[in-house]
């Protein structure tokens, strides 16, 4: 158990600093972040030098190459993550908000206000920009924060890590609020996840497997940014240009994300005339189409979707179809096969419109548009620190205020209760 | 684990039913809370009949006098549970609200609604009339409920989940939305906390340590509603009387409950003013004062306080008492042994109650006034299903909005990602 010692030690740490930051105003953390863009520009080499280490061991190792092409730091990347600091300055302080406020008939004011979360887990695989990014968020929160990114960029990470925390703390952030664990055994993790006396939320990013493994042991509130297994539903009423293209954007501009389209749902009526024309396109575009009996009836030689493939988030070129006699059958798939993450349905009717996206239980439900805008950065919201697909705390893509909590403040002059 | 079948049955149903509710009016929900408080009036006797029942059992295993107090449904706690669902339905429907909209440059409208978490498991014990509250509170949120009291209570308990279950139904609700786990056995809590496929938060109500060994096991997320360990701290310049007033009321008007104090922190420079006097009054008040060296220096005779002390939550007329130096150190101590949930400073000094106020991570905390507050009723949130201690989704009074999540609702007319 000797490897929990760091973990418990920089938790504690991070706890202890939290109090201190939870009363640091906007101006010193914004200062904070961008003396920590500041120095990240500063020592592009050192990043890029300990990444190369990284991307070393990796080779040897026989990581994936969409797994190195994710690991890589290139000096444009090390720049966007400057930038990225940056920006967040520029979002609203979500801290000292007050939420609600009313005087109590017996005279007390009661103001319900917003405050750092505390000290916040975050878990992550391979990229290690998110060490930057991630870090950057929680502190303009007001936040705490341990990091436990993928151990194949340990090196990238632990520079960045110590390059920011540097540079916040001259900055006047207090020492522990920025802690990573080394410890690379799996159980390092584990503990973690059980230090509910000093970590109050861990978001969780990455694989499912690693997700319920975690999720499933810890004491601490979880946040899990996991599978996105999305369906397009073409109606009967749709009309089949605007959802061939919808559909399209959906499976191809960026398969490996979550919020891409895995299955298509299409309605008996439109699918003889949808289904030629978009196979085809889809095809050329390099995606394997698996489809049902009855898409197979309409496009022949493509190859047979087997149970499994309705509950399998690709995260590449595949796509399952499925013909569905009408909008119930098409909510029903996605309530037995769907992530809970983003799910659109294409149609020129407006009740049947209304009508799935009140019944689909889902993060985001779009009405005639693709999946991937799901992105808090496309919603508006500025950075996000990932999408949950929980219903509890915080739903969709999270943003400064789901890094926080409340505090009820309340005023008296001597009132007691009666 | 055969005992289990029910638990899983109940849970699924109730997610089925769950998807039903979602987009069933707010009328048709308060209608059926009007039926379900006229069947309680209307079967009194049957369930003074089955209390009965639970209460002879409870005299046979000899439960504690008090427990047995909680456990009995007198006609008053009865009409008084159905006033309660009566009232609910006065409350504003959380349902539908849209807490944000706006349209984004390429035309898509993004709409934030609030929307109903789903499945709510409530874990509590003793007190039937919980039963009828809280199924009242999760139906007014849109919300199908699991729940599983404690074994002392199950035959009124079951009375009266039975009888409102069948009202609401009459009145259009969906069969499955209320569901009460009548196996006793404590590993059905332990099964119920592990359905997240089904059940999407569970609610502690209980004990410390119930709640401790539910949640270290739990993957569905859980609220904890728990320990109340809370101080009060008067400052050198408070005014003396005020503080008498105030501590006597926090300790005395209800000790038996979360949000009375349990720990006295006093400023050296008021402690000689102060102390005496009120120690006495708390005295004849029935309290057993335990006081550190310094305040048994001010008032001999009094017990000492063991380290023990400073982390027990009485829920009696027990007092901890402890001088100290200044600010800093009550501000460490609460940070040390307190809970989290309410804790007061009585103070004249603006900027030592600031600092105190901003220092103190509680979920309420109090400027000048009795810690006693903290409640829904008070707060002026109408009825409330606890209170949280964490930090996550709900902290402080939980009300109806507590109970629900959100969902982002997105219009385009064929956008598509660039």
């Amino acid at each position: 158990m000797n490897f929990l010692r760091e973990v418990v030690d920089v938790a504690r740490y991070a706890k202890e600093a939290s109090r201190k930051l939870a009363n640091i105003g906007g101006d010193v953390r914004n200062r904070a972040l961008m003396s920590m863009a500041d120095a990240v520009e500063k020592n592009i080499s050192r990043i890029k030098d300990k990444n190369k280490i990284d991307m070393k061991i990796a080779g040897r190792t026989g990581l994936s190459k969409a797994l190195i092409d994710r690991l890589e730091l290139s000096e444009k990347r090390i720049k966007s993550m400057a930038c990225g600091l940056r920006d967040i300055t520029k979002l609203p302080d979500p801290i000292g908000e007050v939420i609600e406020e009313h005087t109590r008939p017996n005279g007390l004011i009661i103001k319900k206000t917003r405050v750092p979360m505390g000290v916040i887990g975050i878990v992550y695989e391979s990229r290690p920009n998110v060490t930057g990014d991630s870090a950057g968020l929680c502190l303009k929160s007001g936040n705490a924060v341990v990091l436990r990114g993928g151990s194949e960029a340990l090196n990238s990470n632990m520079a960045i890590a110590s390059i920011i925390k540097k540079a916040a703390c001259k900055a006047g952030i207090p020492e522990g609020w920025l802690g990573l664990i080394s410890v690379t055994d799996r159980e390092a993790v584990t503990g973690m996840s059980r230090l509910d006396q000093f970590i109050d939320m861990i978001i969780l990013r990455g694989g499912e497997k690693m997700i319920k493994n975690i999720a499933k042991n810890a004491t601490v509130p979880v946040m899990k940014h996991g599978k996105g297994l999305c369906h397009t539903y073409v109606d009967a009423s749709a009309d089949a240009e605007k959802a061939a293209r919808i559909c399209f954007n959906a499976k191809v501009q960026r398969p490996g994300v979550c919020n891409a389209m895995e299955t298509l749902l299409v309605h008996k009526d439109i699918a003889g005339k949808l289904l030629p024309g978009l196979i085809k396109k889809l095809q050329d575009a390099g995606v394997e189409v698996r489809g049902d009996d009855g898409t197979m009836a309409i496009v022949p030689g493509i190859k047979q979707a087997v149970e499994e493939d309705w509950s399998t988030e690709y995260l590449g070129l595949i796509l399952s179809v499925k013909i569905v006699d009408g909008l119930e059958e098409a909510v029903n798939h996605i309530a037995s096969y769907g992530s809970g993450h983003s799910d659109a349905i294409v149609s020129e009717d407006r009740d049947k419109a209304e009508e799935f996206l009140g019944m689909v239980d889902s993060a985001a439900v779009y009405w005639n548009a693709s999946t991937r805008f799901t992105d808090g950065g496309q919603f508006g919201m500025g950075a996000e620190i990932g999408i949950s697909t929980q219903k509890s705390h915080a739903r969709g893509p999270m943003g400064l205020r789901d890094l926080t909590s409340v505090k009820y403040v309340i005023y008296g002059d001597g009132q007691i209760r009666e």
